[in-house]
């Protein structure tokens, strides 16, 4: 890199509220491959929507299940009420990482996409708030979810005040334990936060009764969502990550990125981002694997949840109870429960359908980072750009960093990192790997 | 407010990073009033650079003393490489609060400066840098400051990460035992943190002495820090918000906001800001208070630190253990040790000349606000903008609420918001406040 073409490129790639996808992009149209159906929990046949109209709102089960115009339309608008949300925040900043370049001394260019900033301080808020509309619509009294580090839980919080929604979330115990401040947040929000598992659902109990001190999973406070769901007919249940529409909700961040990297006038030669259920990194990389340029689009997760890179393909459930429809992914087992690394929103055993497809088909390359290396690559971050990244986001830095250290011998490459949340609520889990007593 | 006018109104005014000043605004030289010279801490004369030129970085030294070009030029070049970092985040954004507006349904409209999404999470970057550069120049090797919440070590420990520079905070001991997380953050950046009143110094000797439980005040940790510095010629004391020069550094706010107001096509009518030492509010209506619109600039301070609004204008020190300067400001008396409210940033017991000189002139406002009303602001304010405002940022919140509750008869008017820092790392004090168990 040489200093002086660094330091004359600009810091920041910032595009107008105007510029706002009007449309998230249906990637799993233009796929050169098809998708395996999502299947009946028990039955041997393909999930109907009949089947679990209770479960989710209409118009996320639609898209979940490929349904009308989900089946055949590449380009789905936007409702008005979600995009002029959108347009209070959106679009997300691009920034150019020149202090860790400098750093690294690569002679490859690094950016970093800027959902940290979204409300909630993540990129959920970018499915919260469209989940949430489309509960409204339907009439929904309350919204239930789960929600590991929290990220998700605050994103919901803050869409479900938007819309008027009750909210209640299953929190896994031990980042109810461990992170009051999220917990405070949510509830701040107004939400009703209850430690999972909990007494309140049978799917609790029963992990309790043979683990009074489990510590909680996404599978298991998915679990006892979606029996609460069952139970309340004025309650829909509300997904952060393991679903389709999630991810294809979080295609703005990737029709954003590239937008701006055309008017940074690159190309895009690697993409990363962490995957916890895979929302992130699917929404970010979607206009890239359908397009011409395919570039190394690397999805970076823990080595002690080594879904992707050590995981089957598999027909599995994405509930601990096995009540959701059976979806085909790479998964560790519905019952397998985490160890209890501090990066809480990676915590899960499966990855969705669309991502694990995407990672089968070679068209996404799965790594998995050690939690040591994770938060350094966190801390070089904050010291060279001034921002505190997630720990999960941290497994996308180091992914880059890694990436730019290997280099090639060709011309400076690109490389993105989707910077998915900030890491001021994550500090104690910084100060515990990192020994800053 | 009409729905139709607020729909079709911009959400947010975004400058490109050309637009970023080049200059600070060095308002002391357009006011209509002389400002009183700095008195030598203990002899009956003004205070000479050689009385302190072993206290402060020496460019900082000349601007608090208004020497040379300080006392005669209004606009004041920022160096190259303070300004290529302030391009890697700055202009930052200002805000249209339609979630606020449409909540109290008044006729104003309201926006809020975004200073909360810099580096470190709050304005005191824009000045950490200045003097972190400044500092460098002279060949300091090591910074030493006091920090109460923890904003301004922050934001002082990313600028000398920057320029390779030591640091030294002393922090509140209230923030230090109540807040680890932004103390973790601080070390993760390679600061040494200590709690103060400390044994490290005579002065944190001596208030233990008396006081073994001493939550701490600013004005401790000033003077402790003030004693490290005399007693190591290797050392300089850097300043977050008592001082001229960081209220200069800190106009950078209020030009863009002039700038971003032009964009929007309408005047300021009321500026709302909160005030510690007062650098954050005095750089964000500095270019106001001297221009020919003449808004209305109302200071928000805590109803149990009323400096500006029950204090006394006189000569005083800026810390406990009169070792600086005397300076002319409204104050409660330097042995004035602050009662443990959640708003750390706000526990001191003067406010900077510079302020101070304005609130004696009748060219700003000061008012004073409960703290529950303060954090159920905060609280409105996440719900509607989806924004968590540090506690010290909500009274400026609290300030524009009342402001546009009161209405006039008059057209409607342009309410603008410095909103200071984010709150992240205040939830447990949010928490407390509200009552959220």
């Amino acid at each position: 890199m040489t200093t002086a073409e660094q330091q004359a490129a600009p810091n920041r790639f910032v595009l107008s509220e105007d510029e706002v996808p009007t449309h998230w992009y249906n990637l799993v149209v233009d796929l050169p491959y098809d998708i395996e159906p999502h299947l009946h929990s028990k039955e041997d046949r393909p999930a109907l929507e009949e089947d679990y109209d209770w479960l989710w709102p209409t118009e996320c089960l639609r898209i979940e299940l490929l349904k009308g115009r989900y089946a055949t339309d590449s380009w789905i608008e936007v409702p008005e009420r979600v995009h002029s949300t959108y347009t209070r925040y959106r679009p997300s900043t691009l920034v150019r990482a020149k202090g860790l370049e400098q750093y690294l001394d690569s002679s490859d260019r690094i950016f970093y996409k800027r959902e940290d900033l979204n409300p909630g301080g993540s990129h959920k808020f970018n499915t919260a708030l469209a989940q949430a509309y489309y509960a409204a619509q339907d009439g929904v009294e309350t919204l239930v979810t789960d929600t590991g580090a929290g990220q998700w839980g605050t994103a919901l919080a803050l869409a479900c005040a938007a819309f008027g929604l009750k909210l209640k979330v299953f929190m896994v115990r031990k980042s109810f334990d461990e992170k009051p401040y999220r917990r405070n947040l949510m509830r701040m929000l107004g939400a009703e936060v209850i430690s999972s598992p909990s007494e309140t659902t049978d799917a609790g109990r029963g992990v309790l009764a043979n683990a009074p001190d489990s510590p909680g999973s996404l599978g298991i406070g998915m679990a006892e969502a979606i029996e609460l769901v069952r139970d309340n007919p004025s309650h829909r249940l509300a997904l952060g990550c393991m679903s389709y529409y999630a991810a294809m909700h979080q295609t703005v961040i990737g029709l954003e990125t590239q937008a701006q990297l055309a008017k940074a006038g690159v190309g895009a030669d690697v993409l990363v981002g962490c995957v916890g259920g895979g929302s992130n990194f699917t929404g970010f990389v979607a206009p890239f694997v359908t397009g011409s340029e395919k570039p190394l689009c690397i999805a970076a997760e823990p080595a002690t949840v080594p879904t992707l890179t050590k995981g089957e393909f598999r027909y599995d459930w994405a509930d601990s109870e096995r009540q959701t429809p059976r979806i085909p992914m790479y998964t560790l087992g519905s019952d397998f429960v985490p160890p209890p690394i501090h990066s809480g929103g990676l915590r899960y055993h499966g990855k969705t359908p669309i991502l694990s497809s995407l990672v089968k088909h070679g068209l996404v390359t799965p790594r998995s980072f050690d939690q040591q290396e994770v938060f350094e690559a966190g801390q070089l971050f904050l010291r060279t750009e001034g921002v505190l990244p997630a720990p999960e986001s941290s497994h996308a830095i180091l992914a880059a960093i890694e990436e730019a250290r290997r280099g090639t011998s060709g011309a400076p490459r690109n490389i993105v990192i989707c910077l998915s949340g900030h890491g001021y609520l994550d500090l104690q889990g910084y100060a515990d790997v990192l020994g800053l007593l």
